[in-house]
């Protein structure tokens, strides 16, 4: 409000509301414009290699104006992957939905991710990265957060086809460790340069596992937190 | 070699042997300063605070020698806490000596690298990204890639205890699993403000999880890679 009425002050003196709906398409439209032009350069020379001069030059927008969407490299990281990260949930969810046994539903979830993290190894490991272990204030990074939280939720509500009893936290730990595994499968993919296949056949193994405990646990109320 | 014949050529003359003696017991202290100077200062400021100069003025060495041991702070920081997860690893061997249940055994050996990290989030949280996600050539880090795989192997060990009959398959898939929950609880406790002893009980929880899993699971051999 207060830069609309700065724009009035200058002398220009349309209507309040018709600059309010050309700023907000503006404004729409130059966050396009940096999604796409990230979107591109990053998937183009990979995440070490791009600037974010580079990108602000490819979307035609002045330095200044990147730097109140995406304010350095790793936040334009986490705006586009958090993208891709959503489209993999959601080919996953739609995989799980068609998978009785609830081991190979789980895996059907957690198998988009990896797929998409071979394809692009640098980039999805340096999401991995700032997702997990970048600036808390990050920009996005919150969103990514959300994401994994919805994932993880989402891995304990197909457990729960196979054991409806799971109380709360069992589901919750089941979900964190599911996505552990998926974490360090990704990592690891590039971190010791392990192959596709074996990493897509470790995490398939790690899963029956996991899956097989959760069946196999007693069901019983979550106890309170144990002292160390 | 060459570094003692440019030194006799400029004119001093003692026995090579003397100076390689000289120069080995040189570069040890000198190595040792710095390891206590980057300790010292990591500990007390945390990784983002330090700066590679205040270590090498700590030290007591030009920055270019301090290069040539460590040529970045991430070096620093995996050369130092290389030392703390071996200390770990070490403790954990030692409790798990002492557990005969293998779920409560193995969770003795990851228990000390919580802990540890509890008390310094923000360089664990560093090293565990270094580690995992850092540049690979970085100096230090094969060797302490290589400290995860010795615990996971270690957790394998103490899985046999409780299956003999674990195909090697199984018992590094298993040993993959327990590492990456431990990971995670460590990346949580400072990526989400998760508090130690939550993150403890989750990880005894997970542990026990894959353990279950693990002695659940038919056993059978290895098999072929599957095809996706």
């Amino acid at each position: 409000m207060s830069e609309v009425q700065q724009l009035s002050e200058r002398g220009r003196r349309p209507g309040v509301r018709e600059i309010e709906s050309r700023r907000e398409q503006n404004m729409r439209l130059k966050r396009e414009r940096i999604f796409r032009a990230a979107s591109d350069l990053l998937r183009a020379r990979g995440f070490s290699e791009v600037t974010t001069q580079e990108v602000s030059a490819a979307a035609g927008v002045a330095a200044g104006t990147l730097f109140r969407y995406a304010a350095t490299k790793s936040e334009l990281l986490l705006m586009v992957y958090n993208e891709a990260l959503r489209a993999s949930i959601d080919e996953g969810a739609a995989r799980a939905a068609l998978t009785p046994d609830p081991a190979a539903a789980v895996f059907a979830r957690l198998h988009p991710l990896v797929v998409a993290a071979a394809r692009e190894p640098e980039n999805s490991a340096a999401y991995q990265r700032e997702l997990l272990f970048g600036p808390h204030d990050a920009k996005f990074r919150a969103e990514g957060m959300a994401l994994i939280f919805e994932l993880e939720a989402s891995l304990s509500d197909t457990l729960r086809r196979a054991a409806p009893t799971l109380s709360d936290g069992e589901a919750r730990v089941t979900g964190s460790s599911l996505f552990a595994v998926t974490h360090l499968a990704i990592a690891r993919m590039t971190a010791s340069d392990i192959p596709e296949a074996d990493a897509i056949d470790d995490l398939r193994r790690q899963v029956t596992l996991i899956v097989t405990g959760v069946l196999h646990t007693p069901r019983r109320p979550d106890p309170p937190p144990e002292k160390e």
